[in-house]
């Protein structure tokens, strides 16, 4: 039976949407509501051929969420409101207590509260854009899809941190991992591609765009990601600094007088590939500047390059055997130049780049005779979630 | 020319020594002077087949050298102080100032006062045991052995964080590695018993004992290596928690309101295996009780099994081929059953144990079919300064 799902990603000024028709996974539209709580807020919804752009007053999510159902009945994808039979949201943290996506009731609403704690700047704006579609949208079941989720499966030897075990126990610090969603729903695409079953497969997912996580993914579980208590572990991403000597924190913390929250600041905002070019977080950028001979736009570049392979070559380690490594996000899946960079050099190790495929981004960018697999896979969180919704939810 | 060489390695409260005849590098004497500063102060010497325990009150590092110096003339090892040309001290921190170990003349000693900032705890400790020698030993020359210097090599992609660049001009922050000493002398040693030239090798030498890193060697050159900053970083220790996700800093330090200095004493002192089993530092106390049942104990011992074999994959990929990894130190030299976790499972990557070598601790531990050799070696850091002293001092 046909049936129509809301994907919806909700950020704190934000509400990205796409409605699927379902389970034939067609996308029927998609848009974004931005600078929610302005009086010059940003409507666009792109259907069919279609594009719709206002510019208006959006005084909160509640708001927003009511402005796009407007709009999806007058653009006519949706006649009435009761063929959106289920809305998912994107949650950032499941914590230890979701497993897997969770039909949304009152227990849940109550759990996802209860992380906020551990995603301060996620988990509450999530749970607004929830509780505005519940408003808006009785009928619709609600599922939470976490960023999280898919890597509860780690070992604990392999989520805990080296650091006293009270603070596991009194504050759940542990490595929870992030993206899931992406890694999930590219590890299944390319098994779907090879028509081999995701349980005979050993991946390495790189989901590598402004923010980047790496995943080892054995016969279909995650086993180790490279985000950690927060996204902010892990590669150097376009603001925030990645795995450091922790010691730089407490050390520049007296140096410069910084508190807690300036440190947050500092290492989330002000680091990465911005923070060691001084110009830029985006990779094209850095990339043009590169080409025109700015130095330090260069070595960020090459910073990030090696620590996406140190990351791969650890989940070498820990796989044993690898199938396939996989590329996705804004930078896996578009930047060709930083891809043949990560991979020349792996020889030794088995993988094989064939600059040629690399260069036209076919799906299959290794030589035929590569043994691991080289791949490039188009993320869709928004289509996984939908699909979630169907699984969980219908 | 026969001469005699002292090594020295001055703590805070101690002075450790070795006296060797060079250049036919035999152990002559080794002692240390513990509990200095109190009235029970420790004073031990190994000699020939004798062995002489004092306990006795010193009162500070001058009185320790000049009892160091009185019973080497007592016992005889040496006949008058001028027999001792050259006496070495390791030195914790060389900044990007010392690339390879230095004479001692007024101008080393400002720089590696000025180097106190980045090493608050063991460079102003080295200085004291320095100038304790220089005023009981004037003649004999003196030669600072850094433990970052062997890292030099580093390139600026692998020794700059993706922090605020800034950092790196104003106060220097960024990768110099430790360990140095070690790491170098076991790669020439297996160079030498393998009868290869070092600058014909690729090598990843493991360095574990209670403070543990790993280094990739290319051709003799530090190229990569686990500590950064600090000697806190990289893999988990006894008590240092390695790399973890910097975020955790400034949410601890908010929920239990920890201070910069408070940061540092978690992370440094209460951290590691002791944090985790909360028990102990010590590999052996966790191996035993682990074997009893206790499940922390297991925990932390596979966690660090699994963060050296984290740091091992990152090698193999950042060296593309490897000749041979290395284990030294306590826990690298003596630790069969660590030995062997670490290596088992990394078959795929060719790399293959022979367990019963491994039992009976031989030099080589791998399999005559493996690609790539497994060693084990005692690391010599005292011979490594003497050798220097006669390189650079005479």
């Amino acid at each position: 039976m046909q049936t129509k799902i809301l994907a919806i990603n909700a950020g704190s000024s934000s509400l990205k949407f796409q409605l699927f028709a379902m389970p034939q996974e067609t996308t029927l539209c998609q848009g974004i509501v931005e600078r929610i709580g302005l009086s010059d807020a940003r409507f666009t919804l792109k259907y069919s051929n279609q594009y719709i752009e206002h510019i208006l007053s959006v005084d909160n999510h509640q708001q927003a969420v009511e402005l796009i159902v407007h709009h999806l009945l007058e653009v006519g994808v949706v006649s009435q409101l009761d063929e959106i039979s289920g809305v998912g949201h994107r949650v950032a943290h499941g914590g230890e207590v979701f497993h897997d996506s969770a039909l949304i009731d009152e227990r849940a609403l109550t759990q996802i509260e209860q992380l906020c704690e551990l995603a301060p700047l996620h988990n509450p704006v999530n749970l607004v854009g929830i509780r505005a579609f519940m408003n808006t949208l009785p009928l619709a079941k609600a599922v939470a899809v976490f960023d999280t989720s898919f890597h509860h499966t780690l070992a604990a030897k392999d989520y805990l941190y080296p650091i006293p075990y009270e603070y596991y126990q009194r504050y759940h610090i542990r490595r929870y991992g992030f993206h899931g969603t992406s890694h999930k729903y590219v590890s299944q695409a390319y098994a779907n591609a090879c028509n081999t079953p995701l349980e005979q497969l050993n991946l390495i997912t790189c989901h590598l765009g402004n923010g980047s996580s790496l995943c080892a993914i054995e016969h279909g579980r995650s086993i180790q990601t490279s985000m950690g208590f927060t996204p902010l572990a892990g590669v150097m991403m376009g603001t925030r600094c990645g795995d450091i000597d922790p010691s730089i924190l407490p050390f520049l913390a007296e140096k410069e007088s910084l508190s807690a929250s300036d440190l947050n600041t500092m290492i989330n905002q002000q680091s990465g590939l911005f923070g060691v070019s001084g110009l830029s977080h985006d990779c094209r950028d850095l990339q043009q500047a590169a080409e025109q001979g700015n130095q330090r736009a260069a070595l960020a570049l090459e910073m990030f390059i090696e620590r996406v392979r140190a990351f791969i070559g650890q989940y070498l380690v820990k796989l044993g055997h690898v199938d396939a490594i996989i590329f996705t996000g804004g930078i896996g899946e578009h930047a060709a130049a930083i891809r043949v960079k990560i991979c020349t050099s792996l020889q030794p190790l088995n993988i094989l780049i064939d600059v040629e495929k690399n260069r036209a981004t076919s799906m299959i960018i290794s030589r035929d005779e590569s043994p691991i697999t080289l791949a490039v896979i188009a993320t869709n969180e928004e289509l996984m979630i939908a699909k979630d919704v169907m699984r969980i939810g219908l």
